[in-house]
């Protein structure tokens, strides 16, 4: 079956139950109409619309100072450049599964001649026996909160203070992948300030849960913020206007981080859904944040004609993907945002009905 | 004076001459205006909207392929080091005013390990002559058309073929830095595709005379594109998201392309009047595109109080800013857009009136 059939069906489906909505050009123009022609753009990372913003954010995030970057590529590529160069240390480390170890085409390594050392395994989150395994050549150690590639998984914040002192203990600068740092909050129960307060520098991102349009913060001490918006106008990142990104950044962050507790809750509640189906298991099993990785130890080409009729027969849309691991085992992710609210619960057990029969037919 | 005395007179006066209007977010409003909100987001670097707009210039430029990069920047460093990297040469030669050379902080030399080589002099354009001095050992020749620093200055046509032929005889690589390539079009009275052919890779601006929010296309063959996407996701520019960019781009080229000859002739006719003005001398004398640059062989302090009096009594703001090159010399630069048609004759003449007669008052 082709890949697009499932994305078809998920995209004619009444009821997807991921995310906030589709990407679409009114998602900015929503955040735009909130604005006044008159206001002026920034310039060249100056002006009060981008410095109030990062003003903003350093205050959420307990920092002196916040950048906004286009993307979190850049910010955190040179994030890891400066503590480097501080440091005179050419390596870092981070979780195997790393956004800059998968995603970036290796520009840590290309634009930067850094080296990454891999932290633990990789179906885990890293632990402090990991990071004292390190050598003293590591100048800085990222850890990304939630664990995106397996799942969104999250060590016990205890033992996020214990890596906390022993970095500062040892010198080591230790980095936050923050791109859902909003997400988890609800689950530690703390402020971002207070998480934060572990890292000497943070990235968080505008388009995850907050679904934005795109952008990124860097924030950190002065020093660290200044030599980033050198570096930032070195990668082509200093734009003439950033203010798309900026303005629905903010917009979208007002209305979507007091609605985190909620998504985890229905993110839960869904894992639950889950976790009753033959063959089928979440991780976590019990969601941290507002994802999830949905794992289904069934052939791809046996699971994917099941989703395709759970959608088609109940309008709900419960993936438009799945992800073939090996030859008898499949996964999806699954980030809840504003649309879980707007499945109606009868519609959301109909296809829970069905998914679960219809595995178990082929799961025998 | 304080330099924001003269920038608050030109942002209060009732005529500013200079550039097509306020950088305001009124201006991506209006483009955004004209897009049906259901229209499907770009998704990093695929999807209709880009691969539309891509295609466009591609045609429009003469190549086979184009790419969208947030940023001239970035796109420009991308292009050398893709030339550099298949030369195996680490030298790229330029003018000494480039963009890369005096305004991206080097990031080529600190991002992409490359080398610059200076060509000609500061206060020209440079020639074949000058490219005939490079070295074996020189990878790639940036052209900047217009030479921006030195008011938007322009070979001749036949020194560009003379110079083409020269570096495809050589293997030496040529780059059109383009960032004002719609601007001199009607100057060398060719098309885009017509200048570009002369080159092996091309890159072009969104924002400068076309008016748009931010943005750049790179275009070549479709290997060379294909590797600048790799080089562009490093940088942290293959966000999810580029239509804020793209449609806006879109937009305002579509409006002001086929007003680039008229804006080239009320340059003309602008620096006609200040050539006639004590102390004053444009570059280039005759304008080839829509911008030049205002020389004036007067201290800045002696200067500045004239341009906001200018501005305060006639309200025609010539100048939002001066330069000061030495303690008896100071410039700036007008680039003419959407705005000078707007400005009523009869308060420019009295503006020159009164231009003219306080600089002859001071020069004396």
């Amino acid at each position: 079956m082709a890949e697009n059939k499932l994305l078809e069906a998920f995209n004619r489906s009444s009821y997807p139950v991921a995310g906030h909505g589709k990407r679409t050009v009114g998602v900015l123009q929503e955040a735009l109409a909130t604005v006044d022609a008159e206001v002026d753009s920034d310039v060249y990372g100056s002006g009060k619309l981008i410095e109030d913003f990062q003003a903003k954010m350093a205050d959420v995030l307990g920092k002196e100072t916040a950048v906004f970057f286009p993307s979190g590529t850049m910010a955190q590529q040179i994030a890891l450049r400066i503590w480097s160069d501080r440091k005179g240390l050419q390596k870092v480390a981070y979780h195997p599964l790393s956004h800059l170890e998968i995603h970036e085409e290796d520009g840590l390594k290309k634009l930067h001649g850094l080296e990454s050392v891999l932290l633990g395994e990789k179906d885990r989150v890293p632990t402090l026996a990991d990071i004292q395994k390190l050598g003293d050549d590591v100048a800085c150690v990222l850890l990304e909160l939630p664990q995106r590639e397996i799942g969104g998984q999250l060590p016990e914040f205890a033992e996020l203070e214990a890596i906390s002192a022993y970095c500062r203990e040892r010198g080591i600068v230790l980095h936050l992948d923050g791109a859902r740092l909003f997400e988890i909050l609800p689950f530690y129960q703390k402020t971002a300030a207070e998480v934060c307060a572990l890292f000497d520098s943070v990235y968080v991102s505008f388009y995850k849960g907050i679904g934005a349009i795109a952008g990124a913060i860097l924030a950190g001490d002065e020093s660290f913020t200044k030599e980033s918006k050198v570096w930032k106008r070195r990668h082509g990142g200093d734009l003439i206007s950033l203010y798309p990104y900026i303005l629905s950044a903010d917009y979208y962050y007002e209305q979507r981080v007091p609605k985190m507790a909620q998504y985890m809750e229905e993110a839960r509640e869904l894992a639950a859904l889950y976790n009753e189906c033959p063959a089928v298991e979440t991780r976590p099993e019990v969601p941290v944040s507002n994802m999830m990785h949905v794992h289904i130890a069934l052939p791809k080409e046996q699971v994917e004609p099941i989703f395709v009729s759970v959608c088609e027969e109940t309008g709900v849309g419960l993936t438009a993907s799945l992800r073939e691991v090996d030859a008898d085992y499949c996964y999806f992710e699954v980030s809840i945002g504003d649309r879980y609210a707007t499945v109606p619960k009868e519609a959301l057990r109909k296809a829970f009905a069905l998914l679960s029969e219809s595995l178990g037919t082929v799961a025998r």
